[in-house]
């Protein structure tokens, strides 16, 4: 067992969390994560509606009798999903942690806060991390350059990310990005994090919603096999390496508007990849941490085997490196 | 103290490197980093000739009786330096321990093997650290996307470079690149590695032979200081972010031809920002890791406050966080 201050706030067994995927933090997952001692998100927006997020809720509620929570992302957008329904959904169905991201979680914190729900901000950066410590966040969850998804435009990783964030906040800070197993897992505990988020590796379980197919190539891919794409949008995502995302950095390269790419990266397709597992369907993420993954485990063993890893890692490795002064091997 | 495979292959103390760096790494700093029970490195190519070489090896001699190496870069070039008088010198000079970078050091490897010299091969990535070990080198070095000067084309982050690359080869792996306290110290030793390599860190230090203007740079500036350049030349290096790096990195975004910057990043005008601190004069390398850099130390407070902060970071904060199962806070 690791105890961190994660772990006390959250009143979880592990300091390790399955944070919002869109498409893949669906019930049987985040079930099976609660299941194992670590922490899962349901993805709020994967559900097509609040009434479908709150079956969901219910139906995780029939899978496990511990905690998980609902992640709410929160983007800009034309014809905006009904956020405020979203959250009154989580709210209404007990839920009591939350974890935003996308953009500033102010509007919604007085509401969650009033309902005793525990917010987790997802953010890229110390300057982020910071303002959200400031508007009254309970912990913040930081993604470096690694990362799979957006990783913001600072191109900072977590070797670095990590310590200067922990210097700059009191709250609790949750290292993503990178990691995969115990090595990273204690990594990120020593750089002076209280937990680490994981979503590739959490993709590539048993349990995990996404077609075979995926979890393979997950697999075989190394650490070279991702490309970022919508930088030139200021919106920069790391994402599989595929047909499409080829494709969408060569026409970037060429200098685009976003038209010109729109309809390669429509969503509808990614959906299509994880659920068809049809792998060039459309863009899907990934982040470079599946240069470290080369299994399908279940939940449980993958949660089991990293907590006894790392225990063996700080038991073990590090502490026979301890040499009293004046002694020489 | 902290005792790794490294320490005991090499010699030293403590598992901190103080790698090649040019126009930094001279007698005064390498014999401090030595005092230090670090391993420091002179720059060979930072001295005119092999002669030169030869009598700043001794100048360090005489300020330190304990182990330091000499680094050797082999980079292609229409008029390369005479590589085979300065490997002369070195062995000559009676040096124990090599760092090569820049290409490969097959050509060399059979003359420092038969005069005892270890050699320490820096690489960015996993399959350049396989190739390394397979012609027989005796530890590698690996960069991260966050080093200083050239991280390579592949951009991957120390976090999944450092367990990928131990996991890959049986030789020692000293993590270099965004390291620069005893956070990313145990970070780094967790990951797999068995000891660090810190450049910026050490340009920042009383001893180092660079500008005051450039270490009070160094402290204010922070991880998203930094600029690549020469990335389109397929040559990328992390350098510090001034009027010419901007210069370079806005010409390059147009698509330019190495023509159009020559003039801007010769290595003379690098040079001068180092002797005489004017810090927008020319070219200068620095990592992300200033962004954890605040302060000048002496090289012998730099290391020893490093070993001592990783002991406790090993034996009290991830001790502590050690429960025996069924334990609850």
């Amino acid at each position: 067992m690791l105890s961190t201050r994660f772990t006390e706030m959250f009143g979880v067994e592990h300091p390790i969390v399955q944070g919002g995927m869109m498409w893949v933090g669906r019930a049987e997952l985040v079930a099976a994560v609660a299941e194992s001692g670590a922490l899962g998100f349901l993805t709020g927006l994967t559900q097509p509606t609040p009434e479908d997020l709150a079956k969901e809720i219910a139906r995780t509620r029939e899978m496990t009798d511990k905690p998980f929570g609902v992640n709410l992302t929160i983007l800009p957008s034309i014809t905006p999903p009904p956020y405020e329904e979203y959250r009154q959904a989580i709210i209404e169905s007990g839920i009591r942690i939350v974890e935003t991201a996308g953009s500033n979680p102010a509007p919604h914190l007085p509401f969650f806060k009033d309902a005793g729900v525990k917010v987790i901000h997802k953010c890229t950066s110390v300057r982020h991390a910071i303002k959200a410590e400031r508007i009254g966040v309970d912990a913040v969850s930081i993604d470096g350059f690694e990362c799979a998804g957006h990783p913001g435009e600072d191109d900072v990783p977590g070797l670095i990310l990590i310590p200067a964030a922990t210097r700059a906040v009191r709250i609790p800070v949750i290292a993503s990005g990178g990691i995969a197993d115990a090595r990273g897992l204690v990594a990120a505990l020593a750089l002076g994090a209280d937990g680490v988020n994981m979503g590739t590796r959490f993709m590539c379980t048993q349990e995990s919603p996404v077609a075979e197919e995926v979890k393979q190539r997950i697999v075989e891919a190394s650490e070279l096999d991702t490309k970022l794409i919508f930088r030139t949008l200021s919106n920069t995502a790391r994402v599989a390496a595929n047909e499409i995302s080829r494709e969408v950095v060569d026409i970037e390269a060429k200098g685009c508007e976003f038209d010109d790419i729109a309809h390669l990266v429509a969503g509808a397709r990614g959906r299509q990849v994880f659920e068809n597992g049809d792998l060039d369907a459309g863009i899907w993420t990934a982040g470079q941490s599946q240069g470290l993954i080369h299994d399908v485990p279940p939940v449980a063993e993958l949660v089991d085997r990293m907590v006894r890893e790392a225990e063996s890692v700080i038991a073990d490795r590090l502490t026979s490196m301890l040499q009293p002064a004046g002694v020489t091997a």
